[in-house]
């Protein structure tokens, strides 16, 4: 048993109108002059970002704005903000989205303190030493990066996906308002759920031994997130189901569920869906429902024990006695529940037909040119990764 | 449903030997001269304070020792300890205990920070504005002080003990070595199940709505810390079990299970045990195992399916249909689990014999002579209070 982290110092508002604390949180951390980042035309019209400027205005903070974020967000427009934010003195950066925003503006925040290139955080080169400070209002509960250690920036050189985990960018302030995001399109949400439950899925399957209390928490958000999810497509404005997506969104990532485990966890279903998603600009959350039954299918004897638990306390599968059993019924359970919400298991439900030359450029990638392995649950080498693209296939 | 708060930036290191990054964790803090705060003459026969004192050498860190801190916490230990780290220009507190030290820590943190009277802070006179920063080795896993709000000192003058709850308080790291409780004697380890358990209790017990997702975090603390306090009783050095309860008396008490709900909880049951303690200094977890049955019951038709549901989840009653039936049978398994652990479910069992004028006394106290109600759950006035201390005695 080895030494295991928790730091999670990100000030949480959660509930109906979180986001009005946004000139208080603005004044505590001293910021003059902030950079709005966001994504979509969506606030623009529906008058949302007015809103909030105009809690900006009337607090006397001023404010430049930087939109355009997309779904894996680019490499190319946080060069631009990085540019903006020097140009114009920017002491703080407000990200209004969900986490490819985040992402971007934690990227920014990197680029702004760093002289060389902020590229260079993301392909191992450097580490990040300093960041502009970021806060953010959450439109969109998914990536927990609000509470993150992490970004995931796509370089549209190469198309290469890439992430990078430091404290240094942990946000100052998250205003989480579960209402906003009843406007969620159903597949989105199920995208969400997804995505929720991976990052805590990512965590329980840790190669080493875990402490009995995460692993029991791991069980009450997973299940939590389940009934939610289950809820919020069914009727879009509950507002608890959004606040438990919201809020296990947030605590799902935050470290929180590896606390006291011998690692961090497996990591390799999101190595598999970067470059899937690098490759061909798939929503995070389905990529990663349609690789991880390959995965847990090509992992299945590694540790049955640890899967078939995940469906007991989970998925309603029934002690049976035999683990291999369990653990076989526990992918074809999530298969189903993954089905049921929309999602695919497969990566030709993603409308990609995957060839044998993707596949081998997708391993070739994944592995670093042959060079990394990745997972910890199992240690996967470049012919694993080829192994698990044809399983999913 | 209102706006809740989390916050929590305490750096935590959880894991055998935690404490050896305690020079680290004081340069990152960039602190010169410590005050270096501890309980009893244990530490100092047992070598473990030198430990830490020879790595504070080895880094250069200079530091003056104040030790005497006993359970339940004095004041005038903490004015002591004000006027030397004032004397001495002491820029950190280190604290080397459990909740005693760490709220005698950050009450001397308060105090150097103010020109008034520290006392003013716990007499609600005043509320903190900054603090010399703290940060802990824990010994002892109960109070969840390491990542608590929270601070409760005895002032000897009049027995009263009061409490302080600001975010200024919150540690700046936490070093939390599950071997360091292996010796922590059985009834000492009871009294920690019960209060870490009643901590995440008082929580639960909100008068408004909650969170399915916390409703599910609350329970799976609740049954990992059962589960692991009846290990620890059997095999003390159990690393797994110490290191549950350890991380659970955080989690427990880090704010982490009230977010999404409505109110941050009940917290009777601990105005009423601070009373208790304050006149007769007993136990802080076996006071509150001594009063949590009477409170339940007195307040037994207030929802009756809120107690039952923590039986069900927590407790294996069975869901009978009949929340009535369910939630008293829920206060008899917990009266049940407490007995088996050694802990009193009534104040005689604590070797207190509460005459009516005691109760009179107590109950005119914990109402802050008849001024306030305590409670969320349901308010409690001074009579409610008499006719709890009654039932419990």
């Amino acid at each position: 048993m080895g030494l295991s982290r928790y730091y999670t110092p990100t000030r949480v508002t959660l509930g109906p109108e979180a986001w009005k604390e946004v000139a208080c949180e603005l004044k505590k951390e001293g910021a003059r002059k902030v950079l709005v980042h966001y994504g979509s035309a969506r606030i623009e019209k529906n008058g949302f970002l007015d809103s909030i400027l105009c809690l900006l205005d009337e607090a006397g903070i001023e404010y430049i704005r930087l939109s355009g974020v997309v779904p894996n967000p680019r490499l190319s427009l946080v060069r631009k903000g990085i540019d903006i934010c020097r140009k114009n003195g920017i002491d703080f950066i407000l990200a209004i989205g969900g986490g490819s925003v985040i992402d971007s503006a934690k990227c920014i925040g990197y680029g702004v303190r760093y002289d060389g290139d902020v590229w260079d955080f993301y392909s191992q080169k450097a580490t990040p030493q300093d960041t502009l400070p970021v806060g953010c209002i959450l439109t969109m509960a998914a990536a927990g990066s609000e509470m993150s250690d992490s970004s995931v920036i796509t370089n549209e050189e190469g198309g290469l996906k890439r992430g990078c985990n430091s404290d240094v960018c942990r946000l100052r302030f998250a205003l989480l308002d579960p209402c906003l995001t009843y406007s969620l399109p159903s597949y989105q949400t199920s995208c969400a759920v997804v995505d929720i439950m991976m990052h805590t899925m990512e965590r329980y399957f840790t190669s080493g031994s875990s402490l009995p209390l995460t692993d029991n928490m791991a069980y009450a958000l997973l299940r939590s997130v389940k009934e939610a999810g289950q809820k919020a497509l069914r009727r879009p404005d509950d507002y608890e189901a959004r606040a438990v997506l919201m809020w296990a969104s947030s605590l799902s990532h935050n470290g929180l569920l590896a606390t006291g485990n011998d690692t961090k966890g497996d990591w390799a279903c999101h190595q598999l869906e970067h470059e899937l998603s690098g490759m061909f600009d798939v929503a995070h959350g389905a990529g990663l429902a349609a690789i991880w039954p390959a995965w847990a299918r090509y992992n299945l004897a590694v540790n049955p024990g640890r899967i078939a638990a995940l469906g007991r306390n989970v998925l309603d599968i029934s002690d049976s006695g035999d683990d291999m059993k369990d653990a076989e019924a526990t992918i074809l359970a999530m298969e189903d529940f993954y089905s049921r919400i929309g999602m695919p298991v497969r990566i030709s439900g993603l409308g990609i037909s995957l060839s044998d030359e993707d596949i081998n450029t997708l391993a070739y990638k994944c592995s670093f040119e042959g060079k990394r392995t990745i997972g910890a649950f199992r240690k996967l080498s470049q012919e694993d990764m080829k192994a698990i693209y044809t399983l999913a296939r």
